[in-house]
């Protein structure tokens, strides 16, 4: 019996180990499975041949679910992109030597481009022993050929619940003020948007929501800032890291917002941090930035079971296939209906996503560009549904360790 | 029956409704209370007439239930320091016009201060139907008087949980990185050194820890990274907000660490941005900041279930203390043992506790200037026990509004 490989690439999200879970859970259940080998820090540890025996590290059903609710990637990550051929002939070298026929990579955009060209130089040398796939993992919700991505569905529930604390914390005092919450996404604004879900359960929620998707007017800004001042006291504001303006450029990079530090060096400030000196300015009131930072994608104690529960199935899926022999394919989700919420899961050419895009479509973008619709609403709704069973000991969470 | 009115102060947290729903359930259970009354906005909306019907908006054990788990302050809160008789008389009337014979204030060390200032003007001028005591709160957990504060467990709680996992995620990549998170606390660091309880269940949680009780010396801070670079890729430092150096100066006011905004004008980054750009200076590798930011005092998700219970017990102890004839005084937890934790309620006066500040003492820090003792770590381990129970509808928590 041949053995199995997994790795992790990319940004850490609550979810991915839950993907790594499911390839342990489908060849522990195959009987087609040797042993299940892990890589240390994605596919530079195959290179470096830091091969881990994930057997001696799961041992039961109690250490799958710690490793379930062990946030950011319990293998560890790379940014690393394959550029010569030497690389995969090293791999290659490296898989055989462990006697390994499937090689699961869970990972974004970047990380398909490393199973396409694994699986086109394989294809190519015609290595017929070993399968390569990919499931996909990424909170910005950005790849193309799945419905979504585990990990951006915890991210969400974290987002709109802060959002809906937030707005409590931001209402207690009764003088005019401007809180602006920076959220992750430099190219797409599905994060931000998740800001609309506070809005349940009678929350008011944000105010304004600004998409990296729209152009960023700042006169548009303000003057929706005064308007709302209007009739209430504070305000709560979403805007993505990547918003721009008219001619394309980060609105975190302004000229004149840049910050000297100790060594006359200039740094860049973040989005919100520029906009908080542009209402200071302009409106002169009360205002607050606030980053959520590395919280918004390790926030484990929030994940939501739906995305924990997807993100398991997907790593199934993917293990599967490759013992099935499917080559160069991605395991993705296929929503068929929002109300009930319906998918299936199924196997895409990992071609459909390598190195792409999906931004937020314009009919989830409200037309005066400072809210989403209620289509998106519907769209994100169901991906933040139930809480994730997580232990705690000693008032905090419980981890796995796997290194 | 005289009635009963209850005003909230101060920062918000996450417990300071607990307070309130004891207040609201010692009320209904006495036998010995007309109307319970909320003032919103503390002791301004009192001032101004802005009195509410608890009894509308709280109807039944669920309704209770909802208002323990909703963050911040639910009545509203206000930072009015009474400064002249004419207040204290408009006070006395607007209590007089209600009927009300109790008038509970929970906040921090300035509302004890309001506390003291009313009941003292009572004393004075023989108003003797009118008994005014005070409940404590602040995540800062610096009241003089009670062994601990609530709201501080549960900012505790999410402090320790949150560089558990961010400890997961800055050491998910195998390159050389510092991570440097700013927790609240300008004028003592308990909040900062409740991160040291991430490193409990096997965790590694923060390098080091910086409180602000200790002269922050910025080349000892260099050489103490440096030095845990030579065996790990990864660090992650927590720091005090109020960080100060040898000459008493905020790090967060350093010169040359102004920005510079659109307009030209300064502004004061936090402590934790100036010693990333101090970092990446002097050693050059990747460095990232984060503030915890309103987040840690309104995670009410993530609540103490300790925390919030104490919290109720406090606002049923101020109640009925009051009820009892209780003057000028404040409910307290006195502390009679770690393991196992022991505690007691009692009244004290509220001038121990009214302006004073209690900080972190010396033999909870460690001589080195760069993290917490053993002793610091069992004073703190039993407040953030357990979780609160929260109720969760389409996928956030439910909060509960007064008004």
């Amino acid at each position: 019996m041949k053995n199995i490989l997994a790795a992790q690439s990319g940004g850490p999200t609550s979810a991915i180990n839950a993907t790594l879970a499911g390839v342990i859970t489908c060849a522990l259940t195959s009987g087609r499975v040797g042993k299940v080998f892990g890589a240390h820090g994605g596919i530079q540890g195959v290179l470096e041949e830091r091969i881990i025996d994930l057997g001696e590290k799961i041992k039961n059903a109690e250490d799958l679910q710690l490793l379930c609710q062990t946030p950011a990637a319990a293998l560890g990550s790379c940014r690393l992109k394959l550029t010569d051929e030497s690389q995969y002939k090293k791999i290659i070298e490296v898989l055989h030597r462990y006697e390994i026929g499937c090689l699961v990579y869970i990972g974004g955009n970047d990380s398909m481009d490393t199973v396409e060209k694994l699986s086109a130089y394989c294809m190519q040398h015609k290595i017929d022993d070993i399968c390569i796939v990919g499931a996909p993992k990424t909170i910005d919700n950005d790849l193309m050929g799945t419905d979504h991505c585990p990990g951006f569905g915890s991210a969400a529930k974290y987002i709109a619940s802060t959002f809906a604390e937030l707005e409590r914390d931001c209402s207690a005092y009764a003088a005019k003020s401007v809180t602006i919450v920076e959220v992750m996404g430099r190219d797409s604004g599905w994060l931000t948007g998740a800001a609309a879900l506070a809005r349940q359960n009678s929350g008011k929620g944000p105010d304004l929501i600004y998409l990296c998707e729209s152009v960023f007017d700042s006169q548009m800004f303000l003057s929706d800032i005064r308007n709302k001042l209007r009739n209430q006291n504070s305000i709560l504001i979403a805007v993505s890291e990547g918003i721009k303006d008219q001619s394309g450029r980060y609105v975190s990079e302004s000229e004149g917002e840049k910050a000297l530090d100790a060594f006359g060096h200039t740094y860049i400030s973040g989005a919100a941090r520029v906009l908080e000196c542009l209402i200071q300015n302009e409106i002169g009131c009360k205002t607050r930035s606030i980053e959520l930072n590395l919280m918004q994608r390790c926030a484990g104690h929030l994940a939501s079971d739906m995305d924990i529960q997807e993100s398991k199935l997907l790593g199934i899926k993917a293990c599967q296939a490759a013992l099935d022999g499917e080559n160069g394919k991605m395991a993705a989700i296929i929503r068929t209906s929002d109300e009930p919420y319906e998918v299936t899961y199924k196997m895409v050419p990992v071609s459909l996503t390598a190195n792409k895009v999906k931004t937020v479509p314009d009919d989830f973008i409200d037309p005066n560009g400072h809210d989403v619709t209620d289509k998106m609403i519907r769209y994100l709704k169901p991906l933040i549904q139930g809480n994730a069973p997580v232990t705690f000991e000693n008032g905090i969470v419980k981890h796995i360790s796997l290194y």
